[in-house]
């Protein structure tokens, strides 16, 4: 493993920064950079790290420049958008510069004859939102924070809980603008609903999370108003026969915006955590089911549909949550819930995303539980997922005092990526590799595919410079410093 | 440019293939191999080339041990399908192996509980269609022929006419087995719906049309038994006020699977080729828009909603196709259309389907007739379009006897090309690059989108192999050979 050398940001360079972005758009003072150090993944699990400079351009040639110069001085960049995403993708390694797209959020154009929308990527996912509603159009998916930009969303190939109906990012990005390592500005797709012109370049790129180019805008496809959404309460006696009436559902025609997979331990602590009572006290598994309708008649229709197959399927009960007081308890211990798996010592990454095909859901669960109590860990075992599409949130959490074997920790999130794969899934489903999962990666991936994404990220970015350390990097010391084994 | 040296096919060779595949299935006399030479471009528009030997695999494992041999021996390797392509991308233009794929036809395992299905490539579309719709399940996209095969269909990325609503065969593909050119396997996704585990080879190698890595199963998502489908045929005083329609239905929620758009004097010639009367003898453009429901009842209430749209926008009748006498009627002048612009010499290449932003079409088609009218070329000009997705089919139909001024046709297919390009579209919405569109490439892609493209090519083919002389050949020398100018 080669380890990367880099130039020093100089004072000259930050000068020549300023001559691109302006005096007031490059910072370099250690207190105003905080904030660019580090993901919602870290500080927590792993310890951010300072770029030497953040810049701040706002226009597609700025960045062209910025890159071109830092190719030809080999100077590592970052590129940083909302900052958001939970696999320390962002986190600046090897210093250098810190390139946030913050300011690169004036055009959201929406296109109404095409259906479209271009895009600048540094605009907020919740601004884009806004703006598309205005014109009775949407995009039917909400994959992460609304504080996201639309470049690292698209980076991420982020998917979110209504992927079983409405797919993930990748589904909707028509287009994309991107700035490469050397400077060079591509212009990929179109308006366009088809094309094959050679190669996709602009879905290899959808998912490189920063790693060989820099999106600088997107056209995205934009949907007639979403529907209304309620959601549908149905503890059964097993997670398996929970995990069996999925698929029974979506044959029949009713497909979910997406379904959520509870264990009754998890819902008990995450009631505990916000003082909350869940509708139904009874149930080993439940499913949390969304149903979307034009109106509420057609929804209570769906649901009513739903309710009698998961009857059939061993359903011990079943509550539909229509008024806004109910829907809001429930959301509220599970977000309690996600808050109570997220505190103090953790197995997983915190954010550990495996993905198994969605019948495997419940055996997925039951193999990490048994991996988890027969280690030597003591803890508590929580267990949910995004029954609809196989993404399954799995963390043993740990005391909060006393001495931790964390390479125990290792085994066990090791022997859960094994079980994963053995199931035939895989090791993140929406959070991708970043800096904290590219040992995983090896796990996953066979030797030749190593190779060819290592050539890849060579033919984008010879020199190295693009967010290096992530994904496929050229050394692996950095891999250490930053997970905790 | 530099031309590739291959090896020469010899008969200790042909015995080594016997060896891997048994000696019923390696075809080396001439006659045997005709079928082997062309698709359906060729042999009307692009003259058809023999490969030195035919071989028939039936595993994944045989597929590697002769790529390995091919790749070790500097022999080139054209795989071929259902041969039902429309760009020449299965023509041998370097003789070597042609691998069919058409033993490689057994395995169609439909998982009820993922709703997935697990496919060998060499599985025609009819055949998995068929095991599919016995468990009550779809996929509810058929982009072209049945006699075409899995692996081909994802290698060209195929569409068809309910791309508006159902997307395109990647929106489907959630899996794929691959042989590379040197022999490895690679497993590549799985049943998942979500994944984001490195760069995506398997969106890169989906529309690489043979030229990076042979397809041996994929892994296709289902949907629920496809709904029925009736149409509506709307005649509009313009185009223009067509073409704006269709986006206003769109927003008011209402998704056609699809919607075609005709002109008047295209509907003329298909009438007249089948001898069969269009149900609406007005109108200078035609949307012909094809409606999905659960039932008639539904699928009334659908029409019922588009036709008023159309009324408001300047429709000059409408006309609901339920019976099915009238809906064989109005296929069959379809079909006629078809038929009467391949027929004899054409100024496009038979298969030309420029792609636009879909508000574009009635421009697009202007612009394109005004060219051919304005050249001295003489003829009779064609035009429709998928309304709903942008893809456009735009001929001159040309003399069938008389000297034909190539050097002109293609001149105006350029000037086409480059309409479609300033329209912000692109030169193949599905058809692909293949042979013969190699050329026209150059002019989408700027040089360092080539360059990647080319390195990508590089990357998995070093030698240069897998289906040579296509999308990013290292010679051009072939193209003037397979092109008339």
């Amino acid at each position: 493993m080669i380890k990367p050398s880099y130039n020093k940001v100089t004072d000259e360079i930050i000068e020549y920064l300023k001559d691109i972005c302006g005096d007031n758009y490059v910072i370099s003072d250690r207190d105003s950079m905080e904030s660019y150090t580090h993901d919602e993944l870290s500080p927590v699990e792993v310890k951010g790290e300072y770029p030497e400079v953040v810049v701040k351009p706002n226009s597609t040639e700025q960045i062209s420049r910025i890159m071109n110069f830092a190719d030809e001085n080999k100077i590592p960049v970052t590129p940083m958008g909302g900052k958001t995403g939970l696999a320390g993708g962002m986190i600046p390694v090897y210093g250098g510069i810190g390139l946030s797209l913050e300011r690169l959020n004036e055009k959201i154009e929406v296109d109404e004859d095409n259906l479209m929308v271009e895009v600048d990527a540094g605009v907020t996912m919740n601004d884009l939102y806004e703006a598309v509603e205005k014109k009775g159009l949407t995009i039917p998916i909400h994959p992460t924070t609304g504080d996201s930009q639309v470049g690292g969303t698209i980076a991420a190939n982020a998917g979110g809980e209504s992927t079983l109906k409405h797919g993930v990012m990748r589904d909707y990005v028509k287009g994309l603008e991107v700035v490469l390592p050397n400077g060079e500005i591509l212009k990929l797709g179109g308006k366009l609903l088809k094309n094959n012109t050679g190669y996709s370049l602009m879905h290899l790129l959808i998912g490189s999370e920063g790693t060989l180019a820099i999106f600088t805008k997107a056209i995205l496809r934009l949907y007639p108003s979403s529907e209304e959404s309620k959601f549908i309460i149905v503890p059964f006696e097993s997670g398996q026969s929970a995990i069996k009436t999925v698929s029974e559902m979506i044959k029949k025609g009713i497909m979910p915006v997406g379904i959520e997979y509870l264990e009754r331990e998890t819902i008990i602590r995450g009631q505990q955590k916000v003082n909350e009572n869940w509708p139904c006290d009874i149930g080993e598994a439940t499913l949390m089911i969304f149903v979307s309708g034009k109106n509420e008649d057609e929804i209570l229709d769906k649901a009513q549909e739903i309710m009698q197959i998961c009857q059939q399927r061993g359903a011990v009960d079943a509550f539909l949550a229509f008024k806004s007081k109910e829907i809001d308890k429930i959301l509220k211990i599970r977000a309690g819930i996600a808050e109570v798996i997220q505190e103090g010592n953790v197995t997983g990454h915190r954010s550990g995303d495996l993905v198994v095909p969605p019948s495997k859901i419940a055996e997925m669960i039951d193999r990490a539980r048994t991996i988890f109590f027969e280690s030597n860990l003591e803890g508590i075992f929580y267990a949910f997922g995004h029954a609809g599409d196989g993404n399954v949130h799995i963390e043993g959490k740990l005391p909060d005092e006393g001495i931790i074997d964390w390479k125990e920790v290792k085994e066990v999130r090791d022997k859960w990526i094994q079980e994963a794969i053995n199931l035939g899934g895989d090791i993140t489903g929406e959070h991708g590799i970043g800096l904290i999962k590219k040992a995983e990666l090896r796990k996953s991936k066979s030797e030749e595919e190593m190779r060819l994404m290592e050539g890849i990220k060579n033919l984008f970015d010879p020199n190295n410079i693009m967010n290096p350390g992530k994904i496929v990097p050229r050394d692996d010391e950095v891999e250490d410093k930053y997970i905790k084994i």
